[in-house]
């Protein structure tokens, strides 16, 4: 007799569909591929040589402490460094509003596992981050969109959008993914007022902040509204804010964290038992080993001059090999750039054709809660070095001649 | 205005509770505290200096991939470590039969994730995993209880309870975690025959299978399942395998790994996306490296000999402290044993006073599903070096006393 699997499965399940960057993820490994595709770090500015002299150290004075279960909550010395980093930036909070998850995407799936029931509404820009609608899908969300254009999230439309009554915000104000677009200021201060009168929180997701390569930072809408809240002499914000690691030292520890009022963070340490127990002792030890003395701060530097060079490199080759009628955006920070092709151009359908001829993207129609968007493109400019980026771009250009040619 | 979080909490959350063994990892960090809570191994025998080697070879020879995103899948060089592991004890399977996850807390999790839907019932031993529990309340789940006696599961006791439509069994024959019983291999038999006579699977959690100090090794439900379904001409297996490296190289790792059918392999890679992405790469290449040339297999060998050392020292602990009336398992393997005060003592209510005087244990009433056992107690034997166990054991032995003298 075969087990017939199939019948089993939730209806949670059911609603999880196999998603196109993973196939993706397989092809670019592919060798002659040039990918634009994943969201990777260049790995050639990997850090390596301080990792090495980190695990030594740590392995020599921790080792028990190390290759141990660690805490839930995350390991105190790497909560503090956080912390200190956070304050920095302008946040009010201490270590008891800071959980260590396991990657940023983990802290989506927590806070799907903490908020959202079957039928929940997520007020999403659209596009957004494809991630955070996988983790959530999984626990039945539907989305209220708005609207992205190149400043970000449409805050004329939010009002509308907060009428409908979604369970909270979610928004990527830096550089967002997969847009690279940055939300001014008066945006910023727009959303945390509406947030605040319609009493919906906000999910700010901000994995690229300190990736900025022209232009001056604004400050996150966690520190705008507890500024607003300070003013008005109440101190419990109304914002859960996400970093991580990933972009700023290496993806391969999968380290991420959260910043939110002590209780939500006690919600989700309690989530998150119950999923992983805790987030690996040897990799929190090894990147506070690796963090300390004001290293990342240095790195940070290294891999903005390298990202810079980057993004121009795709900004001049699209320039060169784009056809008329296809737009992109101008990132001040990131990883992505987002591009726009002739209404009748369908990016998912001319994905096997340009796979066939080595390059790769993500098709912008995953990032669409409502699968709109598939004349849209997201394009990575961190994982590969200039000269391929403008081979690359090349062959997307001839790719796209050749469509339009038909 | 302070934001109102508690009446956004989803239904599951509602529904988690903080965990006794969360306040206890805690509190067993205490200076001076005998702890026999969790289920921690032995820290004096972590590999440390393999672990060094392993760190400095593959960020010398493999920076760039050891720091990067890997797949969600896991690194094919473990999945084939496993997989060789695997077959050399009588498994029937490849590559494409395993998952890499994060600690085998979260293969429970994806579990839950992937099956239950909310009111389904899951045939358990009772006492269980806490940990399973956990991760399954999260999704709704409710329990059908078998009792366990000083071999494991009541078979004879099975056919009832499956009956009462089960979506699943979910057994831990060897050194079961809490009472640290064996499941005979006529009550393995039983478990299979039946499972697929009413059309269940099972899902099998054999995290210590490796540890046996006394006795003969038994095959897992997953071969002896496979060896049925060969006679009988049928390939497609009824059992859900999860095993780790957590206890054979070290939990700080986070690695373990599920064995299952390839299309419930590739819905559990489908939810682990949305859940972490991947697995630390680091972390499984280091694995990879440390267990190479049959390493873990010598590795296992003198954990067997510390872990042995360690159970005879409790069961002779406990031979001299405890007072008439309070009965013990004697487990072959694993961790833990279990204990059984007399009917009129409280565990949970003791514990207090117990850690008061530096001792700490886990009521066994947590791994009940009905919360009947408050007159049992889950004691591990790997964590502390002999002295201390029977020092913790005199502890307890006169907490006991006392009470009983009350």
């Amino acid at each position: 007799m075969q087990t017939p699997w199939e019948y089993r499965y939730s209806q949670r399940m059911k609603r999880m569909k196999a998603s196109a960057i993973r196939e993706l993820l397989a092809v670019a490994e592919r060798p002659g591929m040039i990918s634009f595709g994943g969201g990777f770090p260049a790995p050639d500015v990997f850090p390596v040589e301080e990792f090495k002299k980190a695990c030594i150290s740590v392995l020599e004075n921790k080792g028990p402490e190390v290759l141990q279960y660690g805490s839930t909550d995350g390991y105190v010395p790497l909560r503090e460094m956080v912390s200190r980093y956070s304050i920095r930036s302008g946040m009010n909070i201490d270590i008891s509003n800071i959980l260590i998850t396991s990657g940023s995407q983990q802290a989506l799936d927590l806070l799907g596992k903490i908020f959202i029931n079957r039928g929940d509404r997520i007020l999403v820009e659209s596009p957004t981050y494809l991630g955070a609608l996988q983790a959530w899908n999984a626990y039945g969300a539907e989305y209220i969109t708005v609207p992205v254009d190149e400043y970000g999230m449409r805050t004329d439309l939010l009002e509308e959008a907060l009428r409908t009554g979604p369970k909270f915000i979610y928004v990527l104000p830096n550089f967002q993914n997969p847009t690279g677009t940055t939300l001014p200021l008066e945006r910023r201060m727009k959303i945390i007022e509406l947030a605040d009168r319609y009493g919906v929180p906000i999910i700010e997701d901000d994995p690229y902040g300190q990736l900025r390569y022209e232009g001056e930072d604004i400050p996150s809408v966690e520190i705008l509204d507890s500024r607003v809240r300070e003013q008005n002499g109440t101190y419990t914000g109304n914002v859960i804010y996400l970093s991580t690691f990933s972009k700023i030292l290496a993806p391969g520890l999968r380290l991420a964290w959260v910043v939110a009022p002590d209780t939500v963070i006690r919600k989700l340490a309690l989530a998150k038992q119950g999923t992983d127990l805790n987030t690996s002792a040897f990799n929190q030890i090894v990147a506070h080993e690796v963090g300390q003395h004001g290293f990342i701060d240095r790195h940070v530097e290294v891999m903005k001059k390298v990202y810079l060079e980057r993004r121009n490199a795709m900004l001049d080759s699209l320039e060169e090999h784009m056809p008329e009628g296809v737009t992109w955006t101008h990132p001040e920070g990131g990883l992505f750039l987002w591009m726009t092709l002739p209404r009748d151009l369908n990016s998912t359908e001319m994905l096997p054709e340009t796979i066939e001829e080595n390059v790769a993207y993500v098709p912008g129609e995953f990032f669409h809660p409502d699968g709109s968007g598939k004349n849209t493109i997201r394009l990575n400019f961190s994982f590969c070095c200039p000269d391929k980026i403008n081979e690359g771009v090349s062959r997307l250009g001839k790719a796209f001649k050749k469509k339009l040619a038909h």
